[in-house]
């Protein structure tokens, strides 16, 4: 049966940027005989636009449906006063929490042909291979009671809540020991424990799974604020690292931002297995919906061919696709083809649409 | 009336960098008149192993008779498992906490001596000058409820609280802003508004504080996952970053180390101005204990010296003697002299006790 993809474009360059994974899909159905059937859908601003919510029920079960969510970016400034429940972020948040999308794997990696686009010297990060781990639908993302109280004075309180449990802990944990066995074998635990107890579990936690499960993994623990000097200090020492959900957005934007081309970052999100085998799961750039650019043509495509290429691996088990795509992206690079992003002196620059196709070529 | 000044070396390398402070302090005594009352006492690891407690009550009672604490740093391997209400950190925390210590001004700046340490190439960082405010006695630091509960099933649940009031938040503003004048005129407000309503009522209470009182200072906001990306894009962006206390924490750090070298960052962390006029207020160098080099007269003493520079500044309204430290500083890193953890080709190696010399003799 063909592949059921459910593609949500979103806002700004999105749209864009997933026109060009459709080359790569017509590729892939034509030379490799795989078949996909899509349905497209919105989110974010452009499903306010159209049906004054930032994402629909009916997405949320289509998403269901699916074998694998493809997801581009959401956010426009024209819905920046839409009020807290509104705002186009809503989109992928609804995702993660209702498809129970737990862990969000964010490899960074610098790719040796834009080693220099980096502002940290070349020595330090080249053939940085990082992946990040993170937690995505519990801490204080979602944990209750959170909201804004007024006082009797008339002052305000704001208030939100960071809760993990050990089943919580555990399961995204697994999943950052099982990523190390087929990388470096090594997992660093990231946490404030000296200051919080949530913390104070995590840590207990993944030591717990560690000896219990995944004593040949090498497993270390670091505080959070001291990751993110070692990030900057020495970014290359880290294999796997994992951590909850609010530094897991901090250290791995930091993280992406240390090769210089968050234009080349895919991410991917992953459920618990089902009663029926399957594993919701979504794939997206790290890169936002960048409307300053949108609309020009001039957006990398490659974070969000990437994405996809994680799909084909994580999703679809098609790990030769996917090794085929990331190469390719390798060669396009080598060869000197550069969006605006990543332009650099003596390269060529090329459109949107021209680096999707020399993709498609390679 | 001599200025009383409570002095807790901590452990590890602290007595040693603190013990180069002496020669400061007897150099303003002598040269420019001042005069001090020194108490010292133990605090951190120190302070477990005579005391049983990270820090005494007697200590706290001594801070506030004190015009200001000069802190060095705390924290021993020694004291790993004491458990989370007995950890070496509780001193400090404690101290902000009983103080009422709201506002940790952290500067992150590069010597141009030191442009080369930084792990950034050097034309991103050249002239660095950051000044990062962070919110220290509230938000999921102390919020409660708080801790680990075991559910029915055996399993736990870690809980913290972030809670911001707009009082906490208005005071620690109009830190930011006071020091923006006089520095570039410019606060940028770092939260998860997105995500978080503590961090929505963060934004709300900053911009209305800023219209109110601060019209002409420039003021933008940002999140902080993007702010931990802009500050290794383009750190040079920013004047004064405002946060809470945990996204302060991590973003402190890292603009720390966007200097490359740790053993040169003081801080400052203040409270409210009481009703006798005194304002509590405690420095001490950003960087920690380091266990791994204490005892071997190799530690850089200039964080903990430039500590008391702050401490001149902001306590003693010292400026001509602040400046003087400062400047004497710059004059030995430009002479070449430099500890093991600034070290570079061509300069000489220097001892703790030399370094601490040869700023005195500048
Ligand atoms: C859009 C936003 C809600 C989201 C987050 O904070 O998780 C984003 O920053 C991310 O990292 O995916
Ligand atoms: C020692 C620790 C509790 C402290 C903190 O997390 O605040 C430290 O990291 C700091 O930044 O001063």
């Amino acid at each position: 049966p063909p592949v059921k993809l459910l593609v949500l474009p979103g806002d700004g360059i999105g749209p864009e940027v997933m026109h060009e994974v459709g080359r790569v899909i017509a590729w892939l159905e034509k030379k490799r005989g795989m078949a996909f059937d899509i349905t497209h859908d919105v989110v974010g601003g452009a499903s306010l636009a159209e049906y004054g919510v930032p994402i629909r029920d009916e997405v949320i079960e289509k998403a269901w449906a699916a074998d694998a969510v493809l997801f581009g970016s959401v956010g426009d400034p024209k819905w920046g006063h839409v009020g807290f429940e509104k705002r186009p972020e809503v989109a992928i948040l609804k995702l993660r929490q209702e498809l129970g999308l737990f862990a969000n794997l964010r490899p960074a990696k610098v790719f040796d042909a834009l080693v220099d686009a980096s502002t940290l010297k070349p020595e330090v990060v080249r053939g940085l291979d990082i992946m990040i781990v993170r937690e995505t639908v519990g801490g204080i993302y979602f944990g209750e009671p959170r909201g804004i109280e007024t006082l009797p004075d008339g002052s305000k309180r704001g208030i939100n809540t960071e809760v993990y449990t050990t089943s919580e802990i555990e399961r995204v944990a697994r999943v950052a020991f099982d990523l190390a066995r087929k990388r470096d074998n090594r997992v660093c635990s990231v946490e404030k424990c000296n200051v919080m107890e949530s913390g104070l579990l995590w840590k207990e936690v993944v030591t717990a799974v560690h000896a219990r499960e995944f004593p040949d993994v090498e497993l270390s623990h670091m505080l959070a604020d001291n990751c993110a000097m070692q990030l900057v200090r020495n970014p290359r020492q880290f294999d796997v690292l994992v951590t909850g959900n609010l530094f897991g957005d901090l250290l791995s934007d930091l993280a992406s931002m240390l090769t210089g081309s968050l234009g080349m970052l895919p991410s991917a999100t992953l459920g618990a297995v089902q009663e029926n085998g399957k594993r919701p799961a979504l794939y997206e750039p790290i890169h936002g919906s960048a409307p300053d650019i949108a609309g020009q043509g001039i957006a990398n495509p490659i974070a969000q061919i990437l994405s996809f290429a994680m799909l084909l691996r994580y999703s679809l088990d098609r790990q030769d696709e996917a090794a085929l795509i990331e190469q390719a992206v390798s060669n396009v690079l080598a060869s000197g083809l550069r969006t605006a992003d990543i332009m650099a002196p003596g390269m060529a620059r090329v459109s949107t649409s021209v680096m999707g196709e020399a993709i498609v070529l390679e």
